[in-house]
């Protein structure tokens, strides 16, 4: 039994469908990738990035195929978290243990390289051509200048759907009997800023951290790029008191970044000049079921699965998702049926579990930030698992740092609560925190 | 402040599309149906319906527009259930104090004469005509022939999605950001099924009675018609042991309805021919959000709610939206903004809630019902409210046969559900159960 040569399309030039490219083309597949955009190469990138944090996950895929050190070269690695805390000195967190990292790449950069080393593999690109429909059964697939318009039919003998959140693939299996789906935003918005580099090319930021502005319900984030820039986040409600929407004017911006974020003045005007150019985005957490149609259309990465960005493991769980489909071919052959359905099989459980453990992360840093209790708990938590580093393995630490099944950490941080919430009902917890009483509590409710 | 005369077009002619028309007509607006089907009148009906139970907030909706006695002439009412438990014989459960009753209708039959009164009223039907696309912010809509052909285009004041599970509008205002959206589909499907009257034209079984054969993780139930016959459905997993997909031959039919329906073995035939004639279909639980689009779009009934069918409350959900939104109407006057506003927020907890109640109905029918102690729960809970019928109203009861808010019932449901938690875990409660002692905890509970 061998990999027979299929002929195989590839919806979307992401980040997810250049790296699928690149793992079906070494079985000697004829692969063609059609993006209804532009050649991201040519263009400069569109300003609605969050720059990505490349982990464990993403790194064992892409060595997989053998290029990890070749994107090691365009990543920069951030051992700890700097914390901007408003009438607090800057303080640093360190990530984990040592050499424990993640690497903070540009979207764009990072795309144009997959894309280069897809090309050089034999991948054929197809930009600026829309696919409108799909028909499953057959594999084949239509695309157009409009939706109403002409379209040009092409057939292969499969396809796969890695057109993102927004996935014209899903939303032709959507309208199929017995598809379960759901999409569900958040109230917060985001927006993309720059700091740019100093006039020497440098960082005007520690170059290695992550650097976070929590704020309550808002904040802003900072993760460096290679050319001395830092790409920004701001994470904001749409509406309400400190809102997107109450931010309407030059002098509005210029008052909501100077009284909440001094320490980014320096670029001011840059950063107002971003706020009312780049757009507003929204978040959502999109979810379904089935994944794949018979042997023929499969789903990966956004397009099955699309997160909320507050666990940086976007990207990341589409590499696993490739790195998993590609251990079942390798095991199964040409057996596609078999192949799509133990890929979605095993991928969906995790695929809901980093979907809820990035949501419980945003609702974490913008409603329970303020909480005392909250806060005290996870004091208590880290001082534990500092006394106890080898029984206490933070949920953080198992979703970045280990490969082990997003669904282990979910379900080994749902042990973990239900023992904080034991040790929060201790009389005078706030007073023995960090007493051997409390030590002892937890390790009794360990074993 | 009056009601300045608009025109509106409403998208679906079935239950909801016509009851809208009808109270819209009354304020004299020029109103015009769409259905892509053909008029109902002139076809038999699909043969995919579950016969309707009309319950009180369903009559009051009709009552409000004068034409609940209309529709009384051609509905049955039923005061009980029957119930056939294999080994037992049949027996009835009342379905609440006297002249408490819900009420069989034939889809088919209620559909076309809601379209009659309609029609009588000066509201405009336009069947066969597609709607393909609707342009929210202009209130303009668009049908063709095919989705790629060429299309017509309509301009209205307002629009009125009550195109049901699958409505078109809504999955038009899906594709906005911030829309938030969910279809869940059940592991179970459904097929209508006939029994046929006796020859002289009288019911099988008990005319007034709601007849349910319930076995576990399947079901069968019978409504009685005008005709003498009864609609009768089967719930049925599609999978698995006893399913659908099991039941390939009209053998496997025969055997199927002898084993475990030997009571309707008089209609066998004709059973086994509708089985095979009639599809199976699926049954989904569809939530979205918002529901509807400034002063121009807003969602009706199935569009916005769809929920599965096992508390027998789609339509009266349906109905009762458009009940509050007449009130609406009348208290806001021209002010469409407002009065869509304050619709959606009154009526989506009430649609989730109901959701919810009929998701747990269909749990319980399917995986509760084998279950002792779920059983044993059932028969304290009953035993306490016949003691005490003031203070233990069944959720059923607050559902059915009250119009207070579908979110209290579910409230209240959940109150007397913790208590009946605590009730259970009495020592020997499978013997104390009709004892002082429990219904003095429960009491106490309660207070």
């Amino acid at each position: 039994m061998s990999h027979s040569k299929k002929k195989i399309a590839i919806i979307g030039s992401g980040l997810v469908g250049s790296l699928l490219a690149i793992y079906l083309r070494k079985y000697g597949h004829d692969i063609t990738v059609f993006d209804r955009r532009p050649d991201i190469r040519n263009v400069k990138f569109s300003g609605r990035s969050i720059n990505l944090a490349m982990s464990n996950r993403g790194w064992k895929a892409l060595h997989e195929v053998g290029i990890d050190q070749e994107i090691k070269k365009i990543a920069i690695p951030l051992n700890k978290r700097a914390m901007h805390v408003i009438g607090k000195p800057l303080y640093f967190q360190n990530y984990g243990k040592e050499n424990e990292a993640i690497w903070s790449i540009s979207r764009g950069v990072l795309n144009r390289r997959m894309i280069d080393l897809a090309e050089a593999s034999g991948v054929i690109f197809k930009f600026e051509e829309k696919v409108w429909d799909v028909d499953l059964p057959s594999a084949e697939l239509f695309t157009g200048e409009t939706e109403k318009g002409e379209w040009k039919s092409y057939k292969y003998d499969l396809i796969f759907g890695c057109d993102g959140a927004f996935s014209r693939v899903r939303h032709k299996m959507q309208r199929r009997s017995r598809f379960d789906y759901s999409q569900d935003f958040i109230d917060v918005g985001y927006k993309e800023l720059t700091i740019l580099p100093n006039a020497d090319g440098t960082h005007k930021l520690d170059k290695n951290s992550f650097h976070i502005w929590p704020r309550g319900n808002f904040m802003f984030i900072a993760m460096p790029n290679l050319d001395g820039s830092f790409t920004c986040t701001l994470f904001m409600p749409f509406e309400g008191e400190v809102s997107f929407e109450n931010i309407k004017t030059k002098e509005d911006a210029k008052e909501f970044f100077t009284t909440y974020f001094p320490n980014v003045m320096h670029d001011i005007e840059n950063l107002t000049q971003d706020f009312f150019n780049n757009p507003t985005s929204a978040m959502v957490t999109m979810k379904c079921y089935p994944w794949t149609y018979w042997d023929k259309v499969a789903l990966v990465g956004d397009s099955a699965h699309a997160i909320v960005p507050f666990y940086g493991q976007g990207m990341n769980a589409g590499f696993e998702d490739i790195f998993v489909l590609n251990k079942l071919i390798q095991e199964n052959k040409d057996n596609w049926g078999t192949i799509f359905k133990k890929y979605q099989e095993s991928r969906k459980p995790n695929a809901d579990a980093i979907a809820e453990l990035s949501y419980r992360n945003f609702m974490e840093m913008s409603h329970k930030t303020a909480d005392p209790m909250f806060l005290l708990q996870k004091k208590i938590e880290k001082h534990f698992a500092a006394l106890h580093p080898e029984k206490w393995i933070p949920v953080y630490s198992r979703v970045t740092f280990s490969d082990k099944p997003y669904a282990d950490a979910l379900a080994y941080g749902d042990k973990q609560e239900a023992i904080m919430q034991q040790v929060m009902k201790i009389p005078n917890i706030e007073t023995l925190w960090n007493s051997k009483i409390v030590e002892d509590k937890i390790l009794e409710l360990l074993s």
